[in-house]
């Protein structure tokens, strides 16, 4: 292990330089303009496996975006991994507000800033460069490992479900390994243990058939943007609770021990509000900022536009609005009871003079594990190596909605080794990622494989 | 009188390609990118009323956009008109929804196509060909005649206020005269003696110091789209009321008479409705659509935008969103005490947790005039020889801020002749302007210039 080690210490140039080409290829999976990047992306990173020694790499087409398959099976009587990770990343906008070109990698006072370094190019990166470092140094790997690099993740991961449907046989595991969340905070190594679950709607309310002039036609027809935001308003009581009806029903609450052990941990509200900027910190009454975002269910409108929206005034009454908005969910809630919920809520407050049209852009299962499971405990382990320091057991409450199908559908363990920070701006302009973080991110993820190695592969499969 | 009707009716060709040539340039006031445009406009202007033999025609630069100024003063003991129009246009955007290029004047099933073309480019030329029609026939005007032509009128016209503050001894007039209203519907000549005023508002809502990715933070901070639809949610009552406390307290009440003779007008509010496109007329409890739009206070949301806007979904919270909105006013309510009012509201409803700024963009007063004026009855004869038809008497839901001030500060009455229709999308895709009602207006103006210079000067004067 030693001279892996020493070799991933000597390589911390190149690892910069290789995730600079990567992080360079506008990989936008939402946008349909940048079809032909995500592609070029998806060819380029499987270009990479090949060189550092991973075996049957494939760029697999979808209807959507592709997915790239690779493994290395040689280490008999041993675990299986199968790292999932994306390559498709936010889109960069608002273009205006980055400091340095959202796809030229720049280092600044110790971080990688660039669209999509840290989620999730630099945190698959992690893994490649910790792979390589066995392969080249050794030979072989300590585990058998799989991997999965799908394109699709900001948009719902439609195809890769089918893609897991229709290969099981190619993908069983003993385990499955995500690094694309974050740590408590900067030098906390951390266990996630839970994410909270998505569903994204998008809601059009059309007025009149066209635009109109707001003196001739105001206060005599229905103005869709009103209407937008009265039924926008609708979506939350005065107690910063979800008013949809039925929305709470399934919701697991949380014990008194958990709620003892989520206020021991090392998490600052004021260091929190900080990192926002936000006057004050808001959310559901009578729980804490830790608990709002990792245990509790959510609903936040993503975006909303209608009517005149460029430089100065227009007298107008727009024919349409449109929100996007999402709910995090929690265990037990199941999306697509939510998005009945949602859809007939919605319903309800449309009035009859528009017309409201509802689409489901993506719906995605919460999960919470058991930690105590041998696979979780060896990358606590492992971070502690890497870190050199104690690790903490946390929740997330951003999305991996895959990690729950895995774990419900194949009956895995799952594992989550995050090497962001929640400051970052994962979805935001000016997006980084730290770069003692991906320096010991590599580190921990060799440390990582070489533990699991060390599992006996019964008590891994032991799920 | 004869010759001039003859030569109108004999130059309508002609009429259509100098009305396309002045719509060809895109003299859009509230962009700054247009700037030069508007400039290039107010010459091509100008150098036109030059060559039909209006005198003293300058183009005069203002603080923002240039005002054209002209006379023609050989008329004495005859009364004296000063018009008043704009050159300049609304945003032609959305692009998509154009059937035809905004500033390619395209005539298509009787209909000129183009932005700006009724509003207010196509009846400012009205005013010019009628005076042409004199100049080239008999040498001179029934009348004197002065012309003030701005390019602000989109933009609240600021600096024209300016103007006539600094340039009263050059604008002094018997009456005022403004085509930029509508008729009530096809084949139906108004006059229009009332008008609604305006006060334009944008408030914007900042929540955390940048966009922040919602499954991260989301429950946790305050989202500013969520405050800002709560905020918009509440300007209005269950019963369509705005709900901004004072409101109404001096709007005038429409009495038993107005009532009834407005219900006497051939106004189909089925028609209406069909023109909107709405699937219902909505709008103040215990009026009628008619009364809704001329004779009702309302408050608009012009446009709203915040967070992600682009195709598909993107999992963010906002840093920032905005809503740009107004009110329309009338008698006897007052624009700056409004605009108090609002602000204290929207002060109010901002919650402690995000940052609020409120901007004013325009201000302009309600304006309502005695129908039994002798120019207001000369404008009714000039239509009913214009059109062949009887005339009705019709207030205007749209705001000309300017009439109410040259009425209220310079003491002289005001007639508005309008020849657009409410199914023309002055502020929409789509403008037009009725080819019909463009000839029978500049035959309506060459009678109404005939009318007013039969009326002695003093009964003019006798506002």
């Amino acid at each position: 292990m030693q001279n892996v080690v020493d070799f991933i210490q000597a390589n911390s140039d190149r690892y910069i330089g290789e995730l600079r080409e990567f992080c360079a290829i506008p990989s936008v999976s939402t946008k349909s303009e940048h079809k032909k990047d995500v592609e070029r992306c998806a060819h380029w990173l499987a270009e990479h496996m090949r060189k550092i020694g991973l075996e049957h790499v494939e760029v697999i087409p979808t209807q959507g975006h592709p997915i790239i398959y690779a493994d290395w099976l040689h280490a008999p009587g041993k675990p299986t991994t199968l790292l999932y990770g994306h390559y498709d990343v936010q889109p960069p906008e608002p273009l205006e507000l980055w400091e340095s070109p959202p796809f030229e990698l720049t280092l600044r006072d110790g971080d990688l800033y660039a669209r999509g370094v840290v989620d999730d190019k630099g945190q698959v990166f992690i893994h490649l460069k910790a792979l390589e470092a066995f392969l080249r140094n050794t030979g072989r790997l300590p585990v058998n490992t799989k991997l999965m690099i799908e394109g699709e993740e900001e948009v719902g991961s439609e195809n890769v479900y089918k893609f897991m449907e229709a290969e099981k046989k190619r993908l069983e595991a003993d385990a499955l390994v995500v690094s694309d969340t974050s740590m408590l905070g900067k030098g906390i190594p951390s266990v996630c243990y839970g994410l909270r679950g998505l569903c994204y709607f998008e809601v059009e309310v059309q007025g009149p058939a066209q635009d109109l002039h707001s003196g001739s036609f105001g206060g005599g027809v229905p103005n869709p943007i009103n209407v937008l935001c009265e039924m926008m308003a609708k979506l939350h009581d005065p107690d910063g609770r979800v008013a949809i009806p039925g929305f709470y029903n399934d919701v697991r609450a949380l014990t008194k021990k958990e709620r003892q052990q989520l206020r021991r941990l090392p998490f600052s509200e004021k260091r929190f509000q900080e990192t926002t900027g936000a006057r004050k910190l808001v959310g559901e009454k009578g729980y804490s900022t830790v608990e709002r975002i990792w245990a509790r269910p959510t609903l936040d409108i993503n975006g909303l536009f209608g009517g005149y929206t460029g430089e100065g005034a227009k007298t107008v009454i727009g024919s349409k609005a449109t929100a996007k908005f999402s709910t995090r969910l929690v265990p037990n809630q199941e999306p697509a009871k939510i998005t009945r919920l949602v859809r007939k809520h919605i319903e309800r407050l449309a009035p009859p003079s528009v017309k409201v049209t509802f689409r489901v852009h993506s719906e995605g299962k919460p999960w919470v594990a058991p930690f105590d499971h041998p696979v979780v405990q060896a990358g606590r382990r492992a971070l502690e190596k890497g870190f050199g320091k104690k690790a903490v057991f946390i929740r997330e409450g951003g999305s991996i909605p895959l990690v729950t199908t895995m774990y419900e559908e194949l009956g895995k363990p799952c594992v989550l080794l995050g090497f962001g920070l929640p400051d970052e701006n994962a979805h935001a302009p000016n997006e980084r990622m730290n770069l003692e973080n991906y320096l010991k991110g590599i580190l921990s993820i060799a440390y990582f494989y070489d533990e699991v190695g060390r599992t006996p592969a019964p008590a891994a499969r032991a799920a």
